[in-house]
């Protein structure tokens, strides 16, 4: 059964703010590279990435076997799960799906932990959550559906708390590139202390390359990597996704101005949704998170909008919704819509 | 450790006879198609492929929810596999390494059973090799890496053979597109019979969409592809390959010309290379395979030519050897690099 946002195709016609793609769409270069890359289609990917590989090994300063490309983060979560076996996996949810099915199907036990904090903020108690019997940890910074980012201490206490029970930290980046500086609240800066760290991060988000297929992750040791590359099919990453993560790894001027425009617009949007809602999280994400009637999200399908009812999140009740921060003219038809509705 | 042929990119400029695409490449409408499909990349792929899962259905006159596509046949298997979950498999020696490191990584007992034929032959005592115990049997056909074909009769008596052990028998037709009629050899033909068949097709080799990634299976109950569906990544089929797969549909007359092309030059290839092979075995698969002495490939690289040096399957000895049909330029480059070496 899917239970994610963007499943677009059931409708005929719908502006789509339940996944979170960046708003300004896939860079014309990084888009020129993938129809250039059509032609060599023909023959196998390289089944170890090994130009994008290096080149990232490059931009984060890591070694090139502690980096791992896949089919997005979601290709790479399940390898994690699949080749480290964990007996017990925690959840720091509410979270994305994926973690908690993907533990389920390696076997494990799963618990999933919720902040005590009404505002979904993580604490420097949060690693308290963590048990002795736990081998794996999913966090996502920030968070998806709430949008919250955890700091840099709180984070290097859930690493050290990993450490101290033998637990491997995932820290999910994917909507951390986003926020504007990310070397504030990135895990990256922690690999080489931990071992027992891994930082995924997807161009999936970034670069709107959400139809391309494309992550990565970073990882404290080569391990970690040469395991989950080895767990799953050799050729997750098709020739056209390597050439977009290479194009992409030049477009510094767009990541710039994607998180000022995301900046911008989620500002604008909080302003026309948060009279409108019952509460309005403000959290630092490409998307908002909040609270409603519940069946909002099937009211608004009828005016041709799609947000993420998130009722099927652990935790969470009926009544709460995602929805992406798109282009003003989007942002502005979602208001008004929602007007129209109050 | 990568155990396949393919890998081109570990070398600076080499004739790829080790992996096994259609020398025709991709059609140029499918390529166009995928140009196309680069604006539609920005939002995620729509999980089920109903446009290409509904026109599968009809081209091969099965209702849709007995129709999976994948990342390729290999995305397919771990599929299989991990929703399956056997206990014990039986793989049909030798074959493709992927049936094998995913029944194992699925935790199953794997055996390997070897054809009592000196040219690899099945034969009607097959189906005597599988078990009891037996829950999952892969059999490529026609096989990979000897080419052999193998009938209706027998692959009849092995669907009957794992019904009756309460096994699921998957048919690999990665190859079986090449041979003209596909029909009098498909198991496609049994779907409605046999419940426990599972039929493993792949646009990767056919239409050399090898980078591109896709495949699909048709299944003898539509339990068997939700299962498949539901364990790992919702978005393996990128907007890209369900682009080019709908393409691939048109292309009868491609089909045509390829099936034509590879009995042409497979029969051209095997005159030169039988009286320089110690053995050459003539299947009907769009690659050959013989004995030569041991090393052979390495010398060949030398020479800016890779073959697939096949001692790493399960059976066979040092000195075994696969190569694609190729171009005649490609074709003759390696029967004139063979005798130089002869």
């Amino acid at each position: 059964m899917y239970t994610h946002g963007g499943d677009i195709y059931k409708y005929a016609d719908i502006t789509d703010f339940s996944s979170n793609v960046s708003p300004l769409g896939i860079p014309d270069r990084v888009k020129q590279a993938m129809r250039d890359a059509v032609d060599a289609s023909s023959v196998y990917p390289d089944p170890y990435c090994r130009k994008l590989t290096r080149e990232l090994s490059k931009a984060y300063d890591i070694p090139a076997g502690r980096v791992l490309c896949g089919a997005g983060a979601c290709d790479l979560i399940y390898r994690l799960v699949l080749s480290q076996r964990p007996g017990k996996g925690v959840v720091f949810a509410p979270a994305f799906g994926e973690y908690e099915k993907a533990l389920c199907m390696a076997g494990a036990e799963v618990k999933n932990v919720f902040p005590r904090s009404i505002d979904f903020e993580w604490d420097e108690k949060a690693p308290e959550l963590i048990d002795e019997e736990t081998d794996m940890v999913f966090f996502c910074n920030p968070q998806n559906p709430t949008g919250m980012l955890t700091g840099e201490a709180v984070i290097r206490a859930l690493a050290d708390k990993c450490r101290s029970v033998g637990a491997l930290l995932v820290m999910d980046e994917c909507f951390l590139d986003f926020v504007d500086p990310v070397s504030a609240f990135s895990a990256a800066a922690l690999l080489d202390e931990y071992e027992n760290l891994v930082v995924l991060k997807a161009y999936t988000k970034l670069f709107a390359l959400a139809g391309v297929r494309l992550g990565f992750m970073l990882a404290g040791s080569s391990a970690l990597c040469e395991a989950a590359g080895d767990v799953l099919c050799p050729w997750s990453v098709s020739v056209i996704a390597q050439a977009a993560g290479l194009a992409c790894l030049s477009e510094t001027e767009y990541v710039r101005k994607v998180r000022e425009f995301v900046e911008k617009e989620r500002s604008f949007l909080a302003e026309g949704l948060s009279p409108l809602a019952e509460k309005l999280y403000m959290g630092r994400a490409p998307f908002l998170f909040f609270k409603h009637r519940e069946g909002l999200s099937d009211e608004l399908i009828k005016h041709g909008i799609l947000i993420r009812d998130c009722s099927d999140f652990a935790g969470l009740a009926p009544g709460c919704y995602r929805a992406a921060v798109k282009s003003r003219e989007d942002n502005v038809r979602l208001i008004g819509a929602m007007q129209d509705l109050a």
